[in-house]
């Protein structure tokens, strides 16, 4: 077989991680199967794992693709908004949207597979685990910044909010996936929008 | 080999049903394979399958034993207290122990499976369905009570209390495991008392 080109090899490592990370989303990562995989990618088995050299590689730069689009679907729309409580609330907006958009099939690939990982040690788990706690610190410093603007009560503990703001979603996520329920995000946005009442208005 | 007798082959099933629970918390219930499951019963593979005749049933097994596991260790205890407020903070708190004890080692097996099987249409997700709605209307009929008792404030929304209460039981649990952060728990239990503070005192 000749050897493919640069950019064609990068496309094709590209289209396997893009469809490792679909997949997974409804599968789940650890059990996804290479031959599944394979047959989908109308590929051989070592055409999926070759470019990765091993199957935790592979998932790894799934999970890094999946980290990528989260933050191209939830973060950076709403980067340019002012910081605290507007950027804030469009945060909220814009994750919610990524779960109502189902932009990974199966639910968000993020939580699914931070569940299935968190007790299996190794580069899986060590990513997600980072990646997780970078974005709880960006919720927590939008509150910090919205309290220091007078926008929300500074009684609040930022750390506090942050953990109910990814609850309410979480939960969506999972009532959504489970129930077949779309209402559950709309249970998240009564939720967050409580929480997040302007000071003057409690 | 000998037919084993009833209640030898009665405990040989059970051994097997919470095993497979027990690891699947840990592993995945989807992923876990008959063969990893002989190794650690001592068992061959069509020992551990036999009793159920199918991998669907065994872990349609797995699950029902979960339920019953989780009803005896969190709804049992607290049954006998007054229904409304009372019955539901002693619910929460035996829900949160529950998590805190690590009945099962990978945290909780019936939120784990949830999310796993969301995608995968068949009996073990819809037990699940099924065992999950119940509990979310067993929350929520306390919550109902509380307020026809004035425990709890009459504008609030019993579903909507439902769900935030089972938001931060789930996010808790996977910031324990994720994180192996115990202080997650406490971020859950001040989100509860909050939500449950009595009629009077807001």
């Amino acid at each position: 077989m000749p050897r493919s080109s640069k950019p064609a090899a990068a496309a094709t490592r590209e289209a396997i991680v893009e469809r490792t990370a679909a997949l997974a989303s409804i599968e789940g990562l650890a059990p996804l199967s290479i031959g599944h995989l394979a047959d989908v990618l109308g590929l051989s088995k070592s055409g999926v794992i070759g470019p990765f050299r091993s199957k935790e590689n592979l998932q790894v730069a799934a999970v890094e693709s999946a980290i990528a689009r989260f933050r191209c679907e939830v973060w950076e729309p709403v980067a340019p908004e002012p910081a605290g409580l507007a950027r804030l609330r469009a945060i909220m907006n814009a994750w919610l949207s990524y779960l109502e958009r189902e932009v990974f099939p199966g639910g968000c690939f993020l939580t699914a597979v931070s569940l299935e990982f968190d007790d299996r040690p190794g580069a899986v788990r060590e990513r997600l685990a980072v990646a997780w706690k970078r974005w709880l610190t960006v919720i927590e410093g939008e509150v910090s910044t919205a309290q220091a603007q007078g926008e929300l009560d500074r009684e609040l503990d930022p750390a506090q909010v942050a953990f109910q703001l990814n609850a309410y979603v979480m939960a969506a996520n999972w009532a959504k996936q489970l129930f077949a329920d779309p209402r559950a995000l709309g249970a998240a946005r009564d939720a967050i929008d409580r929480l997040l009442a302007p000071a003057k208005a409690r």
